[in-house]
C-alpha cells in the first residue's frame, strides 16, 4: 500500500496519519457486542481523509482506485456494527466536514452527508418542518452515517422505515475507480446506498423527505407489567388519530439503569416511553382511561442539559445499561404483525431474566409491528448465536448485531434494489469498506 | 302538536312556516336509494327554526320538551341516509347559521357546528392546518353534519375514521329536557354523538384535530384492468412515505359518466385517483414504474369552475352516474384488511355488470384496509336487500344504506360508546329525530 503516493495525489486535501486520531476514527460503537469488540479491537485505518467538498471527495476516490488502497466512509461513528471499522486499513473518510444544507424546499432538503442530524433539524423546524425519523443518537449522528448504516428510528412509528418508497428521494455518490463517476440515484435506485456501510458508493448528497414539524411532548407512563406496557402501546400504534413520535415499552428492571429519571418511576414497574403531539395529547390520556399512571410528561427538549425520553428508547437502552454494566449486550428483532403481543409474550417468557425487552413500535410495509432491541446478558459468544436461532425458531427476524458482514447481519432485509450487483458498478476494484459485503468479488481486482 | 304555543315560546328565533321552504330543509339525498326515496318522499317537518346561537337552541329544546314537539338537527343535507328528514314531522332545527370559529390553535379548531368544510379550512389553511378527513361533499356540507352524520372520508387513507381515538376532541351538546343542560364530552365521550343523526344531542360546538396543510396534487391514473388499478393503489397504501390523502381505484365503465373528466380517459380504462402531497410526487410515480398511464395530473384546486378529484370519489362517484341515469343506486361495505384483493375480486366476479366497484382506501383500526360505495344497477328492493345479504356471506361488512334506523345500517359501526344509554340521559321524551334508533323507548313519554 502505498501511502505516500496516495498523499501526494490528494494534494490539499486535509488529512492526518496521527495515530491516537486515525484510531479513534477507525472506530463506532461496535463494543455494544462483546464478539465485535473482540473480532474488531485491532482494526484500523493508515490515514483519516477529511474532505471539505465534493472535489476532495472525487481526488480521494481516483487515488484509492489508483494506488488500490481500501477506503471506508464514516460520519459520526455513532453505529454498533462495526460499519465505521476498516477491516483491511486504508483510508478512512470523514464525512463530518461536509455538513452544507444545499436546498430546502417546502417538505424535503437536499443536503450534504456529514450534516448533524439535529443541527439539520433545528434549522428545518423554523421553516415549520422536521426529520420524518432519525436514531436515538440524533444529537451527535449524521445524515450520512444514519443512510449508510441505518433502518429507522424514532419516526418510525408513523412513516416506516427509512427502506418504504419516499422515505429517502434521492442520493449522489462518487464511485472509486481511477475516472470517479458521480451518480444521482433516484426512486427505488437509492436503496442501493441505504445500509450499505459504504460500500456502494461515497455519498456526497443525501434528498430526504421531511415531515410537517409537531410541538412535541414526552410523556413516560408506568404500568404494572410489561404485558400492559405493551397493550396500551400497541392500542396507541394502531390509533392513527393519535399523532406520534415514539411509543417504546420497557420492560422492569431496565428502567432501574436510567438514572435519575429511572429513579423518579415507580420500583417495578414497566414503562412506556412516548412522543406525542400537543393536540393529541388529551386523547392519548383519554386512551390510558387510568390504565397507567403517568410518570412524567415535559415540553421535548433536546438542550445540552437534558435528556429528551428518545435517549432512554431502541439502542440508547442498551447504553443506559451499559453505563454501569459492561457485562451486557442486545439483540436486534422484528416481532411478527399479525400475532404481535403473543409473540412478544412467547419470547419473554423463554429468556425469562437473560433478555430485558423493549419494543419500538413502528410501520414495517403499511402495518404496525414492533422492533426490539432486547438487551441480553452476555454469557458467550456461541450463546449469543443460539439466542438469534432460538427468536428466528419462534418466527421473530433477527438481523444479527454481532458479525460484521451485512449479508450476516441483514435477515430482514427486503431491499429490491441488487445492491450486490450495483458494487460492481460503483467499486470495480472492491476496496469500498472491503469485507463488509461478503459475497462481493471485485470485477477488476 | 301545538306549533302555535312552540311559537310563541321560541320568540324572535329566526323561524319559516313557508311550505315549499320546509319541504326543501325536510330532505337530503336519500333519493340515492330508491328504497328510501319510496319511505321518505312525503316525510317533512311542521317548521323550520334557525338558531343564530346557543341560546336560541336552548329556548328551542325548552319548547319542544314542554310542548312534546320532535326535533330533527341538520346541517346542510347532504347525506345519503335520510338523516335529516323527520319521520314525525314537527321542528327542522336547521343550524346553518351558527358557523363561527371559536377557537384556532395549532393543531385544533372550535367552530360551531353550521360552519361549512370548505370555508373551515381555507380558514385553517392560512395558519398551515387542514381537516384531517372530510367528506365528498366537502364544498356544501358543514362540520356538525358531517360527525352527526358521517364515518370518514376524504383523508382517512392516513387518519382512519372519526372513530378512531383523536379525531375528535370534544363535542358541546344541548339537550332536549324542559330545562335543557349543556354537556362537554371529550375523550371516548364523544364516540355518544357520532353518526347518529342528532338523535342523541343538539350539538352546539365541535373541537377537531387538524392536520398539517399540504401542498396537494390531483393525479389519475389509468389501468388496463381494475385488479391493476387496485393493487397499485394498494401498494400506495401501504407505503407509510408516501403522503397521501385520497386513493380511489375505480372500475370501468364508471368513468364513462365523469363528463369531459371521463372522456379524457382512455376508454376502458379502470382509474386510481388520487391527492398526493408535492413532496411525495417523484416516490409515488416511481413506484408506479409505467405500470400505469398517468391521464391527469393538475395542482389541487377547489375553485368553483373546478372540478377536484375527490368529487368522482366516496359516494360522489354514485352522484356522478345518477346525473345521467337514475336508476342506479349504491350499497356501502367495508373489505376485510387481511384477504384485501382477493375478496374484492371474488365479490366483482360474483356480482360482475350488476354492481360497478370502486374503492377508498383507509386505515381502520391502525390497518390498511378499503371501503366501499359500489354504484349498483336498481332492479327492486328485494334484490338491493339479497346484495346485502351476499356480501355479507362472503365476509365483507356492510352499512346497508337503504335502511332509516341507525341499527340496520350500521353492520360495521364499533363505537364503544353507549349511545342508546346516552340517548335516554339527554332525551328523555324521545324527541330528537325520533324513529332513526329505533332500539330507544322514550323513558319520560
Amino acid at each position: 500500500m502505498s501511502l505516500e503516493a496516495l498523499i501526494a495525489d490528494i494534494g490539499d486535501t486535509p488529512h492526518s496519519v496521527e495515530p491516537s486520531l486515525v484510531r479513534r476514527r477507525s472506530r463506532d460503537y461496535f463494543w455494544y457486542s462483546q464478539a465485535l469488540a473482540e473480532d474488531l479491537k485491532d482494526m484500523r485505518g493508515d490515514i483519516v481523509v477529511m474532505p471539505r467538498d465534493e472535489a476532495d471527495v472525487l481526488r480521494v476516490a481516483a487515488a484509492c482506485a489508483r494506488h488500490r488502497i481500501p477506503l471506508t466512509p464514516r460520519g459520526a461513528g455513532t453505529g454498533n456494527y462495526g460499519q465505521a471499522v476498516p477491516l483491511r486499513g486504508g483510508v478512512v473518510l470523514d464525512m463530518t466536514s461536509m455538513q452544507a444544507t444545499l436546498a430546502l424546499r417546502p417538505g424535503a432538503i437536499r443536503l450534504q452527508p456529514g450534516a448533524r442530524l439535529h443541527v439539520v433539524d433545528a434549522e428545518t423546524r423554523a421553516h415549520g418542518w422536521e426529520w420524518r425519523m432519525h436514531p436515538s443518537t440524533k444529537r451527535t449522528a449524521t445524515i450520512g452515517g444514519f443512510i449508510a448504516g441505518g433502518s429507522g428510528g424514532v419516526g418510525s412509528v408513523a412513516w416506516g422505515g427509512l427502506r418504504e418508497p419516499g422515505n429517502i428521494l434521492g442520493a449522489r455518490i462518487v464511485t472509486l475507480e481511477e475516472t470517479p463517476r458521480i451518480l444521482e440515484l433516484r426512486g427505488a435506485d437509492v436503496g442501493k446506498i441505504n445500509r450499505t456501510y459504504g460500500a456502494t458508493g461515497i455519498i456526497t448528497a443525501l434528498e430526504m423527505p421531511l415531515a410537517p414539524a409537531q410541538d412535541w411532548v414526552d410523556i413516560a407512563v408506568a404500568f404494572a407489567d410489561f404485558p400492559a406496557a405493551c397493550r396500551f402501546g400497541y392500542e396507541v400504534a394502531l390509533a392513527d388519530g393519535i399523532v406520534k413520535k415514539l411509543l417504546t415499552p420497557i420492560a422492569w428492571p431496565l428502567p432501574s439503569y436510567f438514572g435519575p429519571f429511572g429513579a423518579s418511576c415507580p420500583k417495578g414497574a414497566s414503562l412506556l416511553l412516548a412522543m406525542i403531539a400537543r393536540p393529541s395529547l388529551e386523547s392519548f390520556k383519554a386512551l390510558l382511561a387510568g390504565a397507567g399512571e403517568i410518570v412524567h410528561e415535559a415540553d421535548f427538549d433536546e438542550s445540552d442539559d437534558r435528556t429528551p425520553l428518545y435517549e432512554y428508547s431502541w439502542n440508547h437502552t442498551t447504553l443506559q445499561v451499559l453505563k454501569s454494566d459492561r457485562n451486557f449486550t442486545y439483540q436486534q428483532c422484528l416481532f411478527p404483525h399479525d400475532r404481535l403481543l403473543e409473540s412478544v409474550a412467547q419470547m419473554t417468557a423463554i429468556f425469562g431474566d437473560e433478555v430485558w425487552h423493549h419494543l419500538e413500535f413502528i410501520r414495517f410495509g403499511g402495518r404496525v409491528t414492533a422492533s426490539a432491541l432486547p438487551v441480553v446478558r452476555f454469557t458467550t459468544r456461541a450463546r449469543l448465536f443460539e439466542i438469534v436461532d432460538i427468536y428466528e425458531r419462534h418466527g421473530v427476524f433477527v438481523a444479527n448485531p454481532h458479525v460484521v458482514t451485512l449479508e450476516d447481519g441483514s435477515r430482514h432485509k427486503r431491499v429490491e434494489a441488487d445492491q450486490l450487483g450495483f458494487k460492481a458498478e460503483v467499486d470495480p476494484h472492491g476496496l469500498l469498506n472491503p469485507g463488509k459485503m461478503r459475497s462481493y468479488s471485485a470485477v477488476r481486482p
